[in-house]
């Protein structure tokens, strides 16, 4: 099932430019690995600000805070959560 | 390119019926024209809410305003446009 | 898997009276039969509004959206849908 | 008496991480003991927040104050609290 | 115990007089005896709207839902409830 | 003449510990000397939260402002003031 | 004592046009007579809206109450109040 | 021409004490002198706030900005601007 | 001088087609003519709303204030208006 | 293809007072460039505040967000995008 994410992102200026490197680069590694997976189904930037609109495809909300929760970035962004459902005007519920 | 659309729908109670039949079957031919043309490329409905949250390809403001402006709900929907762009983490920009 | 759901209720003051009665009467009908399956797990009054805060266990956000979108009140309903999980302080996850 | 919490968390970032361990496990095992003793009837983590919705039963509002005020993580959360009562569809008003 | 409770008054324009007249005579007749009988302690008018600020001292929220829920305005109030608790710095905490 | 005062407190997490505990004693002498006076008529804790809800009964605005201005706790509060009028269905206003 | 005040109006469309003249005419009657006691000391219109910012000189609150409950317009607009007193740079202060 | 300006001042607790003092003061200062050459008409304190309610007289936005801009306080104030005109019931309206 | 203004339109579904016809027309007669003579410097359509998003170079508030309060469709929009000064970084300022 | 833009500016205080100097005097200058080129077609401030208005003129989505988030301040700014259209009643489209 799907849910639509937003995520805000706001790294501290002061935290360790290495560990800041380390940091993205982690998050970025693991938003590539569940994309794969397809479970991270879309991505995508906004433009003018460090945040992301991305939709997940999983079996569930467990799944889908477990995801959420053990991101990288997770202690610097502020997320929000809405569930979504098949519209009777989709292609998919018009085959 | 891309734009996350919100749309928000709140059709009068008072509205006549049959109107408001046309009104809907409309709009549905008209969404289903849009996604068989590339254009509205995802429809989700938002769980307990009259809403979709939609994202649209198209070549740029001017006809994402006509598609949206022409829409046969459009008197009656609240609509946020939200302009995006490729995330440097999303799998197209790593391929 | 559990969602929580705000309901805050506006019924329209010109309603018929009899469709008034009637709706009410099918909407708490629809409340007893949906908390007799098990799938309408809480259902509080929150205290001086005309306002419920309820929490539903369903197979998904497809199911959640079909019974919230048939209920009888939910043209007049404002909803606000948040998923929830387990908690690791709670007891189910300490046993 | 019943009521409805909501606990947004912020530990700061630069606490101590032995005083964050304690702190965090302090909570855990009042919020399990609290549920042991049925005050703290409900307690669900809000997907991809670090975030609670809890219900008390309580003997009513000096108690509630006392038993939050008390929280280990007191100082880090914002708490809202909403009154609840026994909604006229619920199964207890229907027997 | 006490609860903050305000109560914001739009009654519609278009009320029958009498209707209106009646409403408002029995509003104020439930104030008074309310406050009669001591679970209405404090009323206030906020100045320059149609509003008031209240305190009630009841014996738990279902019999502070039950008086909010019966008032004669009820239908035409948006009401938000606080609870409160005895301050630590309040005379009575300190005799 | 009376004034809704409602005060959130945030002190800081930095504050010396010595001068946190000079600064809570003297706000809270300072409170229990304005009760007595008859200035400060009520206070009280909300449910949950490091915040009061207080009443003054002042000669005018210069006076209350004067009393909010100097409570020791000033530089860390977040104060909001709504001017209060007897209301027409009060006791008082009814004899 | 001075009280800013904030008053932004919303005649209903359907008023009858002759009710309208009627109340308008009134309300500049009473705008114009309580600016020449000294009362209402100032008086805006707000660019581009139908509202004004003004302040008052009254005895006090209940003055204040009575003045704007009053008002022809009243029962059509929304009002704010903000008490205010002399600021320390304030020329007033520094003769 | 008229401009409605509300400053809401923070002044960082770790500022130094003798900046914090010379700050102040020359911002008093610049205050009155704006005061005198009669551009700054009004300014009164909000109760219980550190803020401000101030009108300005200028020949222009330019002007506006440029005073602002260059106040000592700027850069720990959150200003909001309001264009004014006259209100067709003032007295200078209505002569 | 420049001034930011945002105008959101809602005109009534049951304002008589003639009488919106003729309004919308004189509207954009007005538009028009206040483009030619450069007091209307920007009009543009935000994309998905019955919106604009304008620039006036007029002498002065007053000149704005009757300009906006004289458009047609103002008692049909809600205005918001935002005062421009020259930035310090644009080509008018470095030539 | 035209999109509003609205930047606020917040430099740390703590910024080295050299880097601070570097980083305002880039943006400057990158201000100017992307403004004699042409894309960035309109930069004004907003009176009182550290904040400007701005219109870009940009190929896309694309092109606009590459431009903002390699703006020097971009770290210290932020930003909000609202897409724009011809107007109808734009002189641009009424030749």
């Amino acid at each position: 099932m799907l849910f639509h994410v937003r995520m805000d992102v706001a790294v501290p200026r002061d935290l360790d430019p290495d560990e800041r490197a380390t940091l993205l680069a982690t998050e970025k590694a693991r938003a590539l690995e569940l994309q794969r997976t397809g479970v991270w189904v879309h991505l995508w930037r906004v433009v003018g600000q460090y945040s992301n609109i991305s939709v997940f495809d999983v079996s569930g909300t467990d799944e889908l805070h477990d995801i959420l929760w053990n991101l990288p970035l997770f202690p610097f962004m502020t997320i929000s959560v809405t569930p979504l459902t098949e519209h009777p005007s989709a292609l998919s519920a018009n085959p």
